[in-house]
This record gives C-alpha cells, sequence and structure tokens, in this order.
C-alpha cells in the first residue's frame, strides 16, 4: 500500500490478521468520542429503515439548518459531504489553487488529493517549530505566496494535537485576502478543544475563508459519514453546483438533523475529555523513553526517545490487541512518534499497562525495540 | 435550480409542497425496484448498528469478491463507490479525456460534471435515431474522434428504456481502441433486462473499456449508496489512487457484502419486472394521445401527442400525490415527454387510471392540458 494510504482506524483489517472479533480490539489509533454515539441514533435508524428505498433528499434543509445552528452560522453558509476527502476535493475544483502550502505533519488526505489533481504542493516542516502554527513561520512564507493559493490548516492540528490561536489565525487569513489567496481550516476535532479557537465567526467577513467539520468524530458515528464545508453564500453556490446531488445517506441525513440537539451529550463529552485527556497525559508522561505532547484535543502525539522503533511497539501492541497510530508516514515524521486516541479511563488503563510493560522491560533488557 | 440539477425521486420535498408523508406518495418518477429490498437488509443493518462507531472498512475486501462474483469478473477489476456520481468522476480524473462524447438524451450527471471539470463535450442527438443507439450512428461520426476521448453510453439508456446491442457496443470499443479512446457504458439498469446486452466479459480483454453498476436500484436501497466501477486491473489501480479511503459508508458494505446472495430475490423481481412492464406499457398504449416505448428495463419512456404539455401533467398528477418524471430538462427533448417506473400492479393500475381521468377529460374537452 502506497505511504499516504495509511490510516488509523482500520478495525475490520487488524481483527482479520488477529482472527478476532472487531469488537475485541482496542482501536487507539482512531480518534472517535469514547462515550460512543448518542442515544438517540439507534432510535432514529431504526425509525428510517424503509426510507432507504427512497432517493436521499438531495435539498437536506432541515439537516443544514441544524448544522447550521451547532456551528453558529447561517443555512445558505453551509454544506453537507460524505466526510472530508469529498468537501476537500470540491474545494479545489471550485477554486483551482495555483499552488496549496500545508503545513505538516498533518492529515495526509489534504497532500494526497493536491497529487491527485496534479496540484502545485508545498509542504511546510512544523518540526523546527515544535509543530507550532504562528504567525511568526507564516510570516517567513509569506511573500512567496502567489496568488489563488490556497493554505491548509488542520485546528487541532492531526496528528499534533496543537491548536494555532484565532489571533494567529486572523492575520494570517488577512495577509492571505492581500494576496487573493485562501485559507482552509479543517476543524474536524474543534468540538473536542475546551478554549475554542474556531474561525466560523469570521466566515461572512472574509470571502477566503472555508471551514470544515466533521461530525464522525465528536458524534462517534464514522461509519455513517457525515461532515460539512462552511464559507459565504457565494462561493458555497459553486460549491453546490459540483457536489453530487445524492452525497448523503438516508440514515447520515436523518441522524445529523437531530444529533446536535443533544445538549446533555455533548457537555458531557466536553468534560469526560478534559478530565481524562489530562489523566492520560500525565500518566503517558511517565513512561520511560516517551514524550507525549499536551493535548489540546481528544487524542495524544507522542514521542519515542532513543532506539525505540514504533513500528515493533505498534507491532506488540497488537499482538495485546491495542492498535495506535504510528505516525511514520506522516511527512516530516521518522520511526519515533505515535498518536494515541483519548479512550474510556479503564481503556486507557490497559493501554497504560501495556506500553509500561513493554517498554520498560525492553529499555532495561536491550535498550533497543 | 439549474436544469442540469433536476432529477427524479425526491419524495421529501414533493411530500413537503403537499403536507402529507412521503409514504402517501406513489412515486414513479425514481425507477426503484418495486419489491422493496431483500428481507436481509433489515436484520443486516440492525446487527451493525455497533459498528458505526468504527471507521468504515477502507478495503472492502468482502464487498467487492460478493459483487465480483455476482456481475461476473474478479475482486481485482472492481471498485465499490459511493453512487455512481463519486465514480464518474474518478473514471474522468484518472483518464483525463480530451473530449466527452454523450449519446443524449441520457442520464444528465455524465454531462454536468462534465462542465464541472471543464471538460470538451459533445452531446449526439439520438432523436433523429429514435433513441437507438446503433454502429450506423456511431460509424458517421468516429472519424471525428481524436486520441484519448470519452464515449459514454447507458445501457439501457435513461430515460428511454432502449437497449444497445452487444454486437454493436463491440464494434464501437473497437473502433475506439484503434483511436485510443475509451467506452464507458453505464450498466445501472443492466439488471433488469432480460435478455444480457452486459459487456463485462469484454472487461479483460479490452483496456479502454469501462463499466458502471448500480445495487441502488435493483435492490432498492439508493438511500444507502452503492455502485460500483469495473474495468482491467491496471486502469483500476489508478482508480483506486483516487479513491476517498472511507467512501462507502458502514451499512452499505455490510449490506452489499450480504445482498447478492437472494437468488430468489433476484429471480422473483426480473420475472415480475418482465411481466409487469409488459402490462403497464400495453395499458398506456391505450390511453388517448400517449406513445409509449417499449421498455427493456424496469421504466416506461413516453410522448405526449398534440397540445398536451408534460409539466401540467405532472402537476396534475401531483395533486392526486402520484410523481412522474417531466423530461423537459433533458438534453434533445421538449415538453412532450416523460418517464415513469414499473411498480407494483396496484400502484401502476391507479396510475393508469389518473392518466385515464386526466388526458380523456382534457383531451376531449380542450386538447390543451
Amino acid at each position: 500500500m502506497q505511504k499516504d494510504r495509511i490510516h488509523g482506524g482500520n478495525v475490520y483489517k487488524a481483527a482479520k490478521e488477529l482472527n478476532v472479533s472487531p469488537n475485541e480490539i482496542l482501536d487507539f489509533s482512531a480518534n472517535i468520542n469514547p462515550l460512543g454515539f448518542p442515544h438517540a441514533v439507534e432510535k432514529i435508524i431504526l425509525e428510517h429503515i424503509k426510507d432507504i428505498a427512497y432517493y436521499p433528499d438531495t435539498e437536506q434543509n432541515e439537516l443544514r439548518e441544524a448544522a447550521a445552528s451547532y456551528y453558529g452560522t447561517k443555512p445558505s453558509c453551509i454544506m453537507p459531504g460524505n466526510g472530508s476527502v469529498e468537501l476537500i476535493n470540491i474545494v479545489f475544483e471550485a477554486i483551482e489553487p495555483k499552488e496549496v502550502i500545508i503545513p505538516s505533519p498533518t492529515f495526509l488526505e489534504y497532500a494526497r488529493i493536491c497529487k491527485n489533481r496534479r496540484l502545485k504542493t508545498r509542504l511546510l516542516d512544523l518540526t523546527a517549530n515544535n509543530f507550532i502554527l504562528d504567525t511568526e513561520l507564516f510570516n517567513r512564507i509569506k511573500n512567496t505566496i502567489s496568488p489563488n493559493s490556497l493554505f491548509i490548516v488542520c485546528n487541532p492540528n492531526n496528528p499534533t494535537g496543537i491548536i494555532a490561536k484565532k489571533s494567529d489565525l486572523t492575520v494570517t487569513l488577512e495577509e492571505l485576502k492581500t494576496r487573493n489567496s485562501y485559507l482552509m481550516i479543517d476543524e474536524a476535532f474543534m468540538d473536542f478543544v475546551e478554549e475554542n479557537e474556531s474561525m466560523v465567526d469570521f466566515i461572512e467577513q472574509y470571502d477566503n475563508l472555508i471551514i470544515l467539520k466533521s461530525v464522525t468524530k465528536f458524534f462517534a458515528i464514522p461509519g455513517l459519514r457525515l461532515g460539512f464545508v462552511l464559507t459565504n453564500p457565494e462561493l458555497m453556490r459553486t460549491f453546490y453546483n459540483l457536489k453530487d446531488p445524492w452525497n448523503i445517506n438516508t440514515f447520515a441525513g436523518f441522524v445529523g438533523t437531530e444529533i446536535f440537539k443533544d445538549e446533555k451529550y455533548i457537555q458531557d463529552t466536553r468534560s469526560y475529555i478534559s478530565r481524562e485527556k489530562k489523566r492520560l497525559w500525565k500518566n503517558i508522561s511517565k513512561i520511560p523513553n516517551l514524550e507525549p505532547v499536551f493535548p489540546e484535543a481528544n487524542f495524544i502525539f507522542a514521542k519515542t526517545i532513543g532506539k525505540i522503533k514504533v513500528t515493533a511497539l505498534a507491532e506488540k501492541l497488537k499482538q495485546k490487541k491495542i492498535l495506535i497510530r504510528s505516525c511514520s508516514n506522516y511527512d516530516f515524521l521518522n520511526e519515533n512518534f505515535f498518536r494515541i486516541a483519548v479512550k474510556k479511563s479503564e481503556e486507557n488503563d490497559i493501554l497504560i499497562s501495556a506500553l509500561n510493560e513493554i517498554l520498560c522491560i525492553n529499555t532495561k533488557k536491550e535498550d533497543n525495540l
């Protein structure tokens, strides 16, 4: 398989390899809300099974209204997609960027889609800046940006979990505007962040701002496929003209229309993640030879020290039916980085024990994994 | 709404307009198997609700094996998609055709996607040839085809229900091959056809042949979204590199893997459609001022004679909660054409009565609808 086609979260493949059922696997490689999807989801699916004999609604007005209200924008500024990959393709097709600039490591699909579309692409190395995306980094390259470029920021960034600040992004947005260029911010994990740095409020003010949202992660329904793109109403009309009329399946449409109303679930998730990510981070910090980055979202990015190779570590964990996301196929990263999701406390404890067992024994024995 | 964005099958929109529930509407505008989806579908969905908390399987090996066996090809020659629009985009992206030639009227999405991708497009008028696509029509234009062109045939054609013969298509395929050009055949409705004219057997022999298949229509699951593209293994690798890793939702994956095994359902559907399409066609033929084309698939294309305008006819039927597909937004067609699906006998009888009532009264009274 090509390097840029490897992602976390393939429990089916791992289950087959280990000859177990997918639900026996502890999957820390996909960053999904550990509380599971809201109770209402099952009921909505049961109510609408008969409806799969109809084509999905092409207009999805109720879904757009519900999502617009949740994300804090207008229905005319939002469009649903069958996950973010479809939406990124539409954005690229609409604006035909001259160059795409991608601070990396980040979600691999941006660069892969650029390659598919034969777009000129520039990756900015974040490793030298401790993975932090700030105006200083942007200022260093701003004079090299040609008109109709697209700058992509994943915020908080996947896999690092580091957040770019609204104040910095606003400056970037302004600078890009003067260069007739666009800023696309992928806020797939923003719902998990305590101090909201979402740029949705600027959608109508800046016609060069595009935002991606994911329902998949926070509401724990990756199998249903649902994401959104937000932009100003004029560019949005172009997006709509490019859209597959039936991109949203029937269940995603009905579930998406109801899911944002569950305020208790949303609050419970936020407070659980806020508490548990700190506990998990603290416990990982104590493990010899591991250096975790403090997480802004629901996952932890960690570095291994010395000769510990993540491929070997991941393989040992897999034998214990635990999946982590090796980050060695991300740009600018090597065999020393991995990412884990914040899961249920008892699951996180199993991971911590397993990591301690593997790393302590091995570092003592041979310091070579 | 733009002309090329209007399709049949939007029961949700009609239900809202009429202020009734979608299931009170008799939808003849979407060509879906009237027997409903196979019994197993509901059970499979119930069994896999918990699985939507995982990402869908990116490899879908079981699904590909099941579909390959059903369509009569190898797993290395088939790839699933979230409906045909996604797959057409991938085909266009992979081969970057110099020109796309589309015998029309036909499924509007081909030309719309060409427009979106700014591809040079040529529509061939089928009306002069009684909607028949044969070698004679192709021969007339073959010398004007430049290298790396793409010729698209919907077979049987939507909305006309007319089939192109395998013998004719083989000649076309050969001719296109000598011109280094491609033939894409959309066999979305081929499963309903009695005398199979599918070109799947030629997939490995001709490296310029691409076939689309739809699970949506025959198995009555348009809301789940599932289609396939078939081609030779080499071109297929390019398609895979262009594919969204998670394009297939969890339910579509599991349902698709099981659905092809229901041989009784498949046989029952074929014999029912074969019988009922003839009866419906015969009854429509008897209605004054209507000229239906004999259907090869599960829908009937009909012409109105004289001053009967289809928009007015469709509106009168809608007031009776019956939807038909006006074909006036298809290329080369005017206000005298419509399409109806073959539905359950009792539903077809309601349509026939309604048509008789509207057309007989009106033609007598004023001969102007």
